[in-house]
């Protein structure tokens, strides 16, 4: 599917038209960063940059769009052709694909002219936001279910086709084995999985010959679906039946649950397979599975060999929406980057001025030990003692002194609209995402009521909020 | 965006072929219903069928998805060449797009071959789930505000770029007046509103000089949001300014007010506007907004001309699907259309057999009184008396007498994969869910806590069912 320029707020585009008209088109710096981590967790999972590489690199209006703008009667002709020269031609600054990131830091900088920085917004947070969103979920489920094999099952309940698709680039990314869907395998190059549906029990004559008739079409890959009529009753029977005659044949079967207490259910199913001689039939389960249910069938010692995960991990459950924003922090004076903020009464929604890098401090384990946001003009090296500043309150300070290494965290990724390198495998990214959760000490990755890692800023930093503020209120009383 | 048949579950295909294989292709009838209201609401708005016929009379597989089906090591050959040649040729029952709908009573009914109906699942699930939960979220919101002015604006929180166009279409249905998305408009027909953003305040000296110029640019769509800065100290000061100086040239202002306490804010905001003569400036309210603090907010009066909502209605918010299922009722077993049933040890999960029609009882008001589920071969028409069964529980049951009318719900959309009528315009669904609204009473529609309208089966229907549980016990004591 081809993205569209015109998947956009409106507003971008009657601002846009407001500073070309104003001929007010300085050099900008706009951060991408979210204010807490969803599910109450700990962590999350960048995703969703190489799909916003790909579409800012063919972002551009056609001439059906165009004559569509032009019938709003906002907008004059000499800002529409303008438009249908557009191109992204700004600076891209970014954590890789799959790196942790945490609240308040900058997950994305871009650098160009405002008016293409402000177009993109609405298409970079709906991009970020959404995939970061379930990579991060399925980070968890993979975390809970203790590095099993997690199925994303969640097309059904997804919200639209881009809503399933996307979620099946970020589920994989954030640690899912395979996907049931089978356009995204197809364009991600993710394993495609499936079992069968109740109908399929329901269109044979009896659940037995169903069964029989799923094994002998699909003898490598037979998942037997056991609760369509009674689990205990009928369904594991039947299904140890066609297991032994595969298992005659050389070829193991395994068994799908999908509802019912799968606590109790998956350890009674366990000892009837063995008591038969099944020991390698597997056992799938399903059923509105999220994190807290996989952590606690996982601590039952439930006998559970796959997870088939669908609305939780595809929409993100009661959580549907990462807060990601888009803002401004510096702009092009005539003569310097001039810092800007949004001071608000809120005090969590005030931002942070100027162009910022990230630094994480590891220990000399490895493990990650706190993050620091410093102005981009700073130098922030290793072998050096140095401040860490809360983001907000005025007192809380500490120094960090004994440390293994540092890591700037945001990397350029476009120069003037072309990306850097080529677009990523997704198991590289996959990869990437569990190497950095193993660096991260498992306090943070508790599913309930997990430790905050701390992210703070650096003294030129503080400064600088501190001075913004202060010029803003002598301003007001003016 | 074109529709793809590969976005579908794997197993899905892999049953499909497992049909073919075993020529096992009866008629069959599927029924596509939900399991309870989303938002513990008492209604539930039906949307996304115009898609849904849509896509069904393109559905088909082009020679790119084959090849990649081949190097899954699933298919064979002769399943692919009847993939490719394959078109949905089925029937389609179908509440009409805007109904209101309730919990257990099929909403779509397909009849046709048990391949074809089958295959549909997946795609059918994604569009009808996630429409009728933004619609029926909608709904709420809409009528949380009053029957306000909604504004959707929740592109950038959406899930995925469908997640955003699909939510517009069915907000829009709902009961949004507009939407940010301009490709949404575009698409739809939808009206497309926007305001502007703090960084357009950032991007100018000053804040007093940002509002003018956009109020020179957007003269007739001048709305200014004042908080960046602060509210009552900067923000309204410098929109009063802005204000009477459009007020000299005829044109009337809005103000945007995008946190705080929206209605302490509100209300404060209102009497600076009315005190400097600007009675004609509206206030939008926008921050996170749901349908329970919009009720709250219009409880205390607060003087807000319009609602600028995002995440909760493109996303659902807390709830992020409807839980609706496919599932199979009959199947030809070469004499007559044979009731089937998923039978579970979860009462819940039993589902109804046979070809079944709803019907809607009105009183003497035009009022929706309570619905009956029946089989299609039952005649329930106006004018008689009739016994409603409750769908699980044994002894629950009244008779209906004193009533005005009786409606079928589910009426033919498509005969032979061919739709039976033209696409509806989006207006017009839209006032069908106002229309339907207002025919229930507002128990129903309470926010929090609302009464539960009575869904029904018909003796013939509850006997069914009976007959069919007891069978199945029967087979399993052998």
């Amino acid at each position: 599917m081809k993205y569209s320029a015109l998947l956009t707020d409106l507003y971008e585009l009657t601002m846009m038209q407001g500073y070309f008209l104003r001929n007010n088109n300085p050099r900008v710096s706009f951060d991408m960063f979210f204010r807490r981590n969803p599910f109450s967790g700990g962590f999350t999972v960048f995703a969703g940059l190489g799909d916003l590489i790909d579409i800012l690199q063919h972002f551009s209006f056609d001439r059906e769009v165009i004559e569509y703008l032009d019938t709003l009667s906002l907008f004059r002709p000499e800002f529409l052709d303008y438009l249908l020269n557009f191109r992204f031609q700004g600076d891209l600054y970014a954590m890789e694909e799959g790196s942790i990131a945490f609240p308040g830091e900058p997950l994305v900088r871009v650098e160009g002219k405002l008016i293409e920085s402000q177009l993109i917004e609405s298409m970079l947070l709906n991009t970020l936001n959404f995939q970061s969103l379930i990579a991060s979920k399925a980070a968890r489920i993979y975390h809970a279910s203790k590095e099993g094999k997690i199925l994303e099952f969640g097309l059904r309940r997804a919200q639209g086709w881009d809503g399933a698709i996307s979620a099946s680039r970020a589920a994989f990314i954030g640690g899912a084995a395979a996907t049931s869907n089978t356009l995204a395998g197809k364009l991600f190059n993710i394993p495609v999985k499936g079992t069968m549906a109740h109908s399929w029990v329901m269109a044979f004559p009896s659940e037995l010959e169903s069964f029989r008739s799923f094994a002998e079409v699909y003898p490598d890959n037979c998942i037997l679906l056991i609760d369509t009529y009674d689990t205990l009753g009928s369904g594991i029977e039947n299904a140890i039946i066609t297991g032994k005659e595969m298992k005659a044949k050389g070829k193991p079967i395994g068994v799908r649950l999908d509802s019912g207490d799968l606590s109790y259910l998956s350890q009674k199913i366990r000892s009837r397979l063995d008591d038969e001689g099944l020991q390698d039939c597997t056992i799938t389960v399903s059923n509105d599975l999220n994190e807290e249910i996989i952590h606690q069938l996982v601590s039952d010692g439930a006998p559970i060999d796959a997870w088939g995960v669908g609305t939780h991990l595809v929409t993100g459950g009661s959580e549907s929406s990462l807060t990601g924003v888009y803002k401004l922090g510096a702009k092009d004076n005539g003569r310097i980057m001039e810092p800007t903020m949004k001071i608000s009464n809120n005090a969590e929604k005030t931002t942070l001025p100027g162009m910022k890098q990230i630094y994480r401090f590891y220990d000399k384990d490895g493990f990650a030990m706190a993050d620091l946001m410093a102005l981009t003009d700073e130098e922030i090296v290793a072998g050096k003692s140095w401040e860490f500043y809360h983001p907000m309150y005025e007192t809380a300070r500490f120094t960090l002194d004994h440390y293994g290494s540092v890591e700037p965290m945001l990397k350029k990724q476009m120069a003037e609209g072309k990306p850097l390198s080529k677009p990523e495998e997704l198991s590289t990214i996959q990869e990437r995402v569990k190497s950095n959760l193993k660096r991260l000490d498992r306090t943070y990755k508790r599913i309930i009521n997990p430790h905050i890692y701390k992210v703070s800023v650096s003294k030129k930093l503080k400064q600088l909020k501190q001075a913004l503020l202060e010029a803003a209120k002598v301003e007001n009383l003016e």
